[in-house]
């Protein structure tokens, strides 16, 4: 087999077989195929695309290239989340306990990354003592016991996307459906989820910008996730504006408290229910969304999902009195209100401009080394479709540094205030399950 | 400026600038950009093709990226011709005293190659004495005192069009226009043509199997000549049988011999009256191709194209006595015919396949360490349309090795006789002037 003869025949349209793949995804990992070779045929998936076939035999194939996590000593259906990433999305720290308090066993496995903010483990260390330096034992056993659990990356998973992935961040062939869904659905099922529900993020803050963009990934991933036995439905959501009022990681722990206790924001308490309600169908703990959803709502109102947050804290080291006292969390030193300039509705908040902002605050990695202020970011008072006053605060800026003329500056460039009528977005585009 | 962005600008199917392809190439020139970069803007320009402006550009940033060769000192206008390769093609040997005996300057830089025979200093060198080895200066005087003289490639010509074209072997984007119309296009102008002329061949044994792409390239080529200012014109020539009925270095140059005194092949002759009409007309020596064609045939008829080949040969070391008795040229020990298996008319003779038969004979070279014999080859009696009956010889392998039931088998597989009427292919296709 020649590294040639697949170039030339995705070049020409043509399908590659298994084999293929795999003698590709191989000799790419050890390093026995050239980048040069496999960014030309990066850039000939990009144009002919992938069959869902050759989708799924890709995404088994960077499975395969490195550690699989073997989940299989936890009992029960492992469903896992995965969201393509947004400004302000809190739902991990929501879903995890949430879902878990209906005896769904949530194995996650988390990274710090960088961002506008930091990961689920850098959110989860805003609360004190808590840690995720456990071994993998200690999490099988925490998940069986307690039905939720945290813990870092381990492991060599897909090195194969690893690679293949620096090689796409020069060669422009990232924004590809086939390229993008094998390398999310490989981490996942290396990860060792038996099912996946996705929420694929579409608007300006999102990676997907487009709606069409964001559908025909969530499809592609859940015809990846299906075909190679791994139950995936899909959740399509809002991300033109922040999800939620909280940026920033301890303030965003607070939230998913609130939202815990049934007080959160509204749309990051329905974007949860109806990821939630996915998780719990694919967990078999539920027949249908609807009886899904209902059971979770159950579990809000009665507070168990509540308690099943504080267990989860406790378990791995964290002072649970935070969830009764939030001021237990770090705290920034200034709370500033950004007044609106005039009255009108809030006709637009581009997230990635206020994710940005959150980052100038020090809420983010800009660079591996980067370190994270946890107490600081943003809450807003005001979302689109909110009518406001002049001289009303849209916003707290929660800050450890008193220069903010930029920060400010930023903010006010993002946020837009209209005399005329607005629509507000939709929170929930579409439903993607098995065909 | 970043390769990445124009990686992603071509991707999209917009125009790069001057500037950022001289970006691009100086910097893949001094291995500033890597290979996987280029490759990915290579497999981008095979899908999304370049404007005729960019082609243009590209070329010129190729001539710029190593030396030219200066042929200012030279008389009058320099007019080049290139082939697009095939087999059995005589043409260069023929065209170049044809056409100095008009007093056209032919200064033709050549190589060697690799192919089914060598290349045109492998033929010429089959004539006793005759050599290449000339300093640039003798080249310059030879071509003014005598108006043609061959010399050997020098100086480090279009560095970047041999990067490229390395890396395009080994990724699947040799097949495309702008690339391939850039690559020959750079290498003339680089070698100081003045004018060009293109010879695109077509079909079977041909780089472009299909007219319309043999007709794209041609346009190509002629638009990028004149718009970096080299009066430039095409032909598109039939390679789906071998051109002419010599295939083999001697051999080639005994039929060349032929042609000059009015005794060649009529589809050789033909095609190098066509190229050679453009090639004085480019010359400026004749305002019409009707004119310039009734020129060259003049002085095929008054001997003087024949007397100008002897005092070509005498000048570079040549024995100009092989041009009155031919025998001097070498001889193969083996002359044997290959008898017709069935009475019919020849229908089809795959040039590449009998290109691959003189080459199997030691005619050509399979590595750059390859000798060549340049006594053996190939003599077709009988081309497409010609009638033949059992028995009667289709053609005379000139051999030094007795053992021919390999060449014997691919040959007789390669030619078809049939018993019912025959098409015989044009032998020119189309003629490409500038717009």
């Amino acid at each position: 087999m020649r590294m040639y003869d697949l170039i030339e025949k995705k070049r020409d349209g043509k399908n590659l077989t298994q084999e293929e793949i795999g003698y590709f995804i191989d000799g790419y990992t050890n390093d026995e195929i050239p980048d040069y070779q496999v960014s030309a045929l990066l850039m000939a998936i990009y144009f002919q695309d992938m069959s869902e076939d050759e989708r799924a035999m890709l995404t088994s194939a960077m499975v395969n290239s490195g550690d699989t996590i073997d989940l299989s000593n936890i009992e029960g259906i492992k469903v896992d989340k995965h969201s393509t990433g947004g400004v302000g999305d809190t739902t991990t720290l929501i879903l995890a306990p949430l879902v878990a308090s209906l005896g769904v066993p949530v194995a996650k496995m988390s990274g710090r990354g960088l961002g506008h903010t930091g990961g689920t483990i850098d959110k989860l260390e805003a609360v004190p003592g808590f840690h995720v330096e456990i071994t993998s034992a200690e999490f099988i056993g925490l998940v069986n016991k307690n039905k939720v659990a945290v813990i870092g990356q381990t492991g060599n998973l897909t090195p194969a996307d690893k690679k293949l992935y620096s090689l796409r961040d020069v060669t422009a062939t990232v924004n590809s459906i086939p390229l993008i869904a094998s390398s999310i659905m490989s981490k996942k099922i290396a990860s060792g989820a038996d099912a996946i529900v996705l929420d694929v993020k579409t608007g300006a803050g999102a990676f997907m910008k487009e709606l069409d963009d964001a559908k025909q990934l969530a499809e592609a991933m859940v015809s990846i996730g299906n075909r190679v036995g791994r139950n995936t439905m899909a959740v399509i959501s809002d991300m033109s504006q922040p999800l939620g009022r909280a940026i920033g990681n301890a303030l965003e722990v607070k939230e998913a408290i609130e939202t815990l206790k049934g007080q959160g924001p509204k749309d990051l308490t329905e974007l949860c229910l109806t990821l939630g309600s996915q998780m719990v169908v694919l967990a078999e703990k539920a027949t249908t969304i609807e009886e899904a959803r209902q059971m979770l709502e159950e579990n809000i109102a009665n507070g168990k999902a509540f308690e099943q947050f504080k267990i989860f804290l406790e378990a791995q080291g964290g002072d649970a009195g935070v969830a009764d006292d939030p001021s237990l969390l770090p705290q920034a030193t200034h709370k500033i209100e950004l007044p609106a300039n005039t009255s009108g509705t809030v006709s637009e908040i581009v997230a990635n401009d206020f994710g940005t902002a959150a980052m100038m605050l020090g809420a983010g990695r800009a660079t591996k080394e980067s370190e994270i202020d946890l107490a600081v970011g943003l809450v807003l008072h005001k979302k689109v479709g909110d009518s406001v006053k002049e001289g009303e605060s849209l916003l707290t800026i929660h800050a450890n540094d008193s220069d903010l003329d930029k920060v400010k500056e930023k903010l006010y460039q993002s946020i837009t205030i209209t005399a005329g009528s607005v629509d507000v977005p939709s929170l929930i585009y579409d439903r993607i399950t098995k065909k």
